[in-house]
């Protein structure tokens, strides 16, 4: 079996140089994926740019992987050569802990081996992410993707997809709820389509005007622009859940107070060290909440997955070329993406 | 019948002057009680003092109100002359919203009436709480006590009872849960007493060290020094909720690292404006919420007293008269008292 190689982020801040990594062969329990599709996230710039801190160069970014199947260790059965496969934010965990054993891999006790950007668990060799052309990934962690869905536009269902589904079902949004979603990117977007596949009333929150008919397109019953006061002011009391995916620092307490009672908001974007200060009254005088959520489980975005085939739902994307990368970057960094940037990796090969 | 008169705050702030309030007469739906204990509660210091610049002047503080029955109005068929009764926090509201149709009259939409310091929605009077000889509430409003309570260590359960009660309810607390509480005062001590009786696995986390023994008489099965980083660390991601009963502005993110996941901090004493920022890596990372909490229904009032009565469970209280009250208030500012003071009403007779 072929080594895996990965190339570094193609990345302004990290000069373009080839590395070479060799990469496992396959173990027993190992799926070998020539990878097709890679959506472009959000933390792939942080981590590119070492933005928070924690980057060991080289990195390979990128964990909205699609691929086809190439090759399988010898207690494989779930996958064969052929099949398409998706490997999302994680390829690895304890599989031993509370957490792993209620499926929930993400909040592994001894901390989930990330797809890039981490340490192996067996061989103590970094891991190296989609920006590749090739992935050597357990079964375990290997999602099964549905003939029915569309492969470039499901990429990204690996991450912005698992991390706006897992919370709604998590609070159980159902049909009697009224769901707010904060932004309108590559998880907002997602976040849009699958409240209103859940049955929600569906609102909208974001800062600039003239998203309406967009917004209403990808599922939203109603607009709200967050910094017109008066808006807001109507909006008072009003939903059950406010999912949060703006990524940077923002003022929570003018969506706290369109909480309804009982109402939970949702921070999944929001991964900053700090958030500006919180008023304790409109948690208290409505038993509201602020609560996190951290993609999901490996079960759960099977479940996604085969929920998103099931209502024709994918991401909105706009094909790249990975010699794109930077531009993309850029263009991202000015909310210029509607909704998420997919590499073709086919185009890896002109590269170099 | 009698109208009623009610004292103003006998603190440094507002100079003693004895203004006499007329009271209404009793409508139909309304009990007459003369009181016989009022618990002193930390929001009386602020509303006495107008430290939320919410107050107006003559202000009767009181919400921990337990009585004898000396009158009903003609459509009272729960209570009788002589029978014990009791009034929180809230003597009134809209009976008609969501929430007052679901029994959390304290979130009602339109405002609970608050037991002093509001304005009464029939006839537009200020509402004037317990430290007083008598009080007259609607019957809805109004708490039938046990005989098997003792009555005068029964008064603070009305809101440092209810306020912790509520909440460990609701969250659905039960022998399998670790609940911390933070803060050894009027809340505090209730929220160790309810949580050991729920069944759950009891903490209480402590600046002070020396409360080891104190703390286990309430109900506590370990103490944490929150102040103790090491301590601190060995318990980080242990507790499936924390009652946070601390009503000052305090650093939340030491106690948030020390939920497990799907963990909940409930803030019931916290309500000042602002609190310190928290981060939100800790939610995110293990899908952990802040909420808050406010009293309880009236309805789960009653079934707090009951349980209290079934449980053997009152506050530990310490008995004082009225002229002693500013004395009082000091001590509570320097947290010098277990756990609650409650005023021997027939003491007002010798004030004046």
């Amino acid at each position: 079996m072929q080594n895996i190689r990965g190339f570094a982020a193609l990345d302004a801040a990290s000069p373009l140089v080839p590395h070479q990594f060799v990469r496992r062969d396959p173990r027993e329990d190992d799926v070998v994926i020539d990878i097709v599709y890679c959506g472009v996230c959000h933390s792939d710039i942080h981590m590119a740019r070492n933005e928070w801190k924690n980057s060991h160069y080289p990195i390979v970014p990128g964990h909205e992987i699609i691929g086809k199947v190439v090759g399988v260790g010898k207690s494989v059965t779930r996958f064969k050569e052929g099949d398409w496969a998706g490997v999302g934010c994680m390829v690895d965990s304890c599989q031993q802990c509370d957490a792993c054993e209620d499926g929930l891999e993400q909040y592994c006790e001894e901390g989930m081996t990330l797809t890039y950007g981490a340490v192996d668990r067996h061989d103590g060799l970094p891991t190296f992410g989609g920006y590749s052309e090739r992935i050597v990934v357990s079964d375990k962690f290997v999602l099964r993707l549905s003939d029915k869905l569309d492969m470039k536009s499901a990429a990204p269902l690996l991450c912005a997809g698992i991390t706006t589904y897992s919370p709604l079902r998590h609070w159980n949004v159902g049909p009697s709820d009224k769901v707010a979603v904060v932004g309108l990117g590559g998880l907002g977007h997602m976040g849009l389509k699958f409240a209103k596949a859940m049955g929600a009333e569906v609102t909208l929150f974001t800062r600039s005007p003239g998203k309406e008919q967009e917004a209403r397109r990808l599922g939203a019953d109603r607009v709200i622009i967050s910094s017109d006061d008066e808006q807001m002011k109507i909006a008072a009391n009003t939903f059950d859940i406010i999912l949060d995916t703006v990524p940077m620092q923002h003022d929570l307490n003018p969506y706290l107070a369109t909480l309804a009672r009982d109402g939970t908001l949702i921070l999944v974007g929001l991964i900053e060290p700090i958030e500006p200060t919180v008023h304790s009254a409109p948690l208290v005088m409505g038993r509201k909440a602020i609560a996190g959520s951290l993609i999901g489980g490996i079960q759960e975005t099977q479940e996604m997955l085969d929920f998103c085939a099931e209502h024709g739902i994918s991401c909105d994307v706009e094909m790249i070329n990975m010699q794109d990368i930077n531009t993309a970057y850029e263009r991202m960094l000015k909310s210029d993406v509607h909704y998420r940037f997919v590499i073709e990796m086919a185009s890896l090969k002109e590269s170099f």
